[in-house]
């Protein structure tokens, strides 16, 4: 499997010779995306910015997400993984997004959304792609997982 | 030295006790202190959101910094540091707040400002304290002495 680290210098290619720029948008990874990303010296030249909206209110007050739609879907779906991922470009001067919300465990199961279900959002230009899995693994497992999966994504869909 | 995790959970114990919310405002960390922070089972409930801000663009759009006071100090500075802690108060729902800006490398250093330099800003209600340090080491390591710092600052604010 790629390191995220790996993962992320092959984004930052891509995003270059597109003259794009990337924003996050991450719930359960908690900034792990952005920081596998900013680990790449000179992701300033493509990276800029990252939301960590961990708290359903501030998945509103960043991102403008409604209440209405978190309390329809549950914050862990892909309806608000897109939310989310189109969020972060109406709300910064990117043009890429990705976005991860979900449960990483121990707690916080719910019927139909087991520990280890996280969702994803990509957004490149006027598309939206969204993708649910369930991980196996701890806490940290599920995240690093959920880290290298999303820079996967970003990367199916720049080249 | 303790580890960014050991830091994180004190943390959120002293959040936790007095009932305040946290917001984390990143620039050369990446998202590195939200996801230490987030590590931590159960960080839902003390952990309200992050802002990385990496390019100074983001800056202003998600904290309202204005170019003209980039300009004035540099974005590598304390007075920016604070008005990110500041910031991330300002556009969250949360109570204290931790700022990180500084140059990894291993480009990027400026007379005065070498590599390894970090700008730190801690804001608990009205009070706001900032630290400039310069850390030994590669990008790596001054990334993670960074995140190390940023929560031991909290702690000593917190305690």
């Amino acid at each position: 499997m790629d390191t995220s680290t790996d993962l992320a210098a092959r984004v930052g290619q891509a995003l270059k010779a597109r003259k794009l720029l990337l924003s996050t948008a991450e719930s359960c990874t908690g900034g792990g995306v952005a920081q596998a990303i900013t680990e790449i010296a000179g992701s300033s030249e493509w990276f800029d910015c990252g939301f960590v909206t961990y708290s359903n209110v501030s998945k509103n007050e960043l991102l403008d997400i409604s209440e209405a739609l978190i309390a329809q879907h549950g914050a862990v779906s892909e309806e608000i993984a897109a939310a989310m991922a189109e969020g972060a470009i109406a709300n910064s001067s990117s043009d890429v997004a990705v976005s991860t919300t979900g449960i990483a465990g121990p707690g916080g199961a719910v019927p139909g959304k087991p520990v280890g279900t996280v969702c994803f959002g990509w957004k490149v230009g006027d598309q939206t792609f969204t993708e649910r899995l369930v991980f196996a693994g701890d806490r940290q497992a599920v995240r690093e997982q959920a880290v290298v999966h999303s820079l996967q994504g970003l990367l199916r869909m720049l080249t």
